[in-house]
């Protein structure tokens, strides 16, 4: 394979997602486009390396030019609510689905024995402070809803501490809508029939 | 969601075989790696944007300051044999595999009424003129084994034609190395038997 080529694919397959074959594939459809889209991408990552960086506040990526991101910007998002999340993807999730329209903190990741990850690698030492100085009333947890989440949760929670008067919350466990029990593991089975609502 | 970042993830969507999610991901991982990948793949690309055409014999991208690819500069591959096939991926697998070490042809791309892929979309019209010059004698389509993929090789063989006195061939079809009959579609078992080989 031609060395030029071959940096590329091997650059794309280290990507998320992607394989050694996707990566191949991708390489090609770029190097075969005619309409400029291998410069078009080239151009974007270069001008996003140089301005995105995390909000000092909450870890939204956002422009460096901008003291804050987009959501602690918006004073119309001040309603007393943080919702505590793993990475930015989650925060476009909610976004999208338009549920909730607060402000957000990224930990940027989960504590977890297997991959090592501490206390210290993650945005949580800030949150006490933050939630004192943006008068936050309840702190919402949309970790995953998996054994590193929880015990990330545990841990945060922890961290504020009482003291603060803040009221703690999680999603709800349970059946998934449009779920058949059939396909349902026992662990949410039994979240959701803990959790059953009297009708 | 912030305009440079949304602009990277509709770039990186539109690639092959990843998603809106999956861009999302790509991106944030991107953005979050401190190593500076993201200016190394910004590099990658501008460089390779530059520098990679498809070599003028066969198609097989390379260097645009080479006259021709790394195949067709090697005088040992010249052993009478060109493999036809669909596109520079198909290359990669062959030479990975180390079956051949000969010559390609590749076409990029096949003839389907569907995606509305005609010949002169193809490079086709160069094979004949090749096949004289470099003295060939077998032809070796190894080309999706699909309909749009035996309706190209016989367009393709149509094309040489009888008079160049070359031998067309196809990769065998059957049952794959390790296949449980189980698992085989019909058309391929069909193919097996009608092809089986005496003991």
């Amino acid at each position: 394979m031609n060395p030029r080529i071959e940096k590329l694919v091997k650059q794309f397959a280290k990507l998320p997602r992607v394989g050694t074959r996707a990566a191949g594939r991708i390489v090609i459809a770029l190097l075969q486009d005619k309409t400029g889209r291998m410069d078009a991408l080239a151009a974007a990552l270069s001008d996003a390396a140089a301005h995105i960086a995390p909000c000092p506040i909450c870890g939204v990526l956002t422009d460096r030019e901008m003291e804050t991101c987009e959501y602690c910007r918006d004073a119309a998002r001040a309603n007393g609510q943080i919702v505590v999340v793993r990475d930015l993807s989650d925060v476009w999730t909610l976004e999208k689905s338009g549920i909730f329209r607060g402000r957000y903190h990224i930990l940027g990741g989960q504590l977890s024995g297997v991959a090592g990850t501490t206390p210290d690698d993650l945005n949580i030492a800030s949150l006490p402070e933050r939630i004192g100085r943006e008068n936050v009333r309840e702190v919402i947890f949309a970790l995953p809803n998996t054994v590193e989440g929880k015990t990330t949760q545990h841990y945060v929670m922890s961290v504020v501490g009482t003291d603060a008067g803040v009221t703690f919350s999680e999603l709800a466990s349970g059946v998934p809508l449009g779920g058949d029990l059939d396909y349902l593991d026992d662990g949410t089975l039994s979240l959701a029939f803990g959790g059953r609502k009297t009708l």
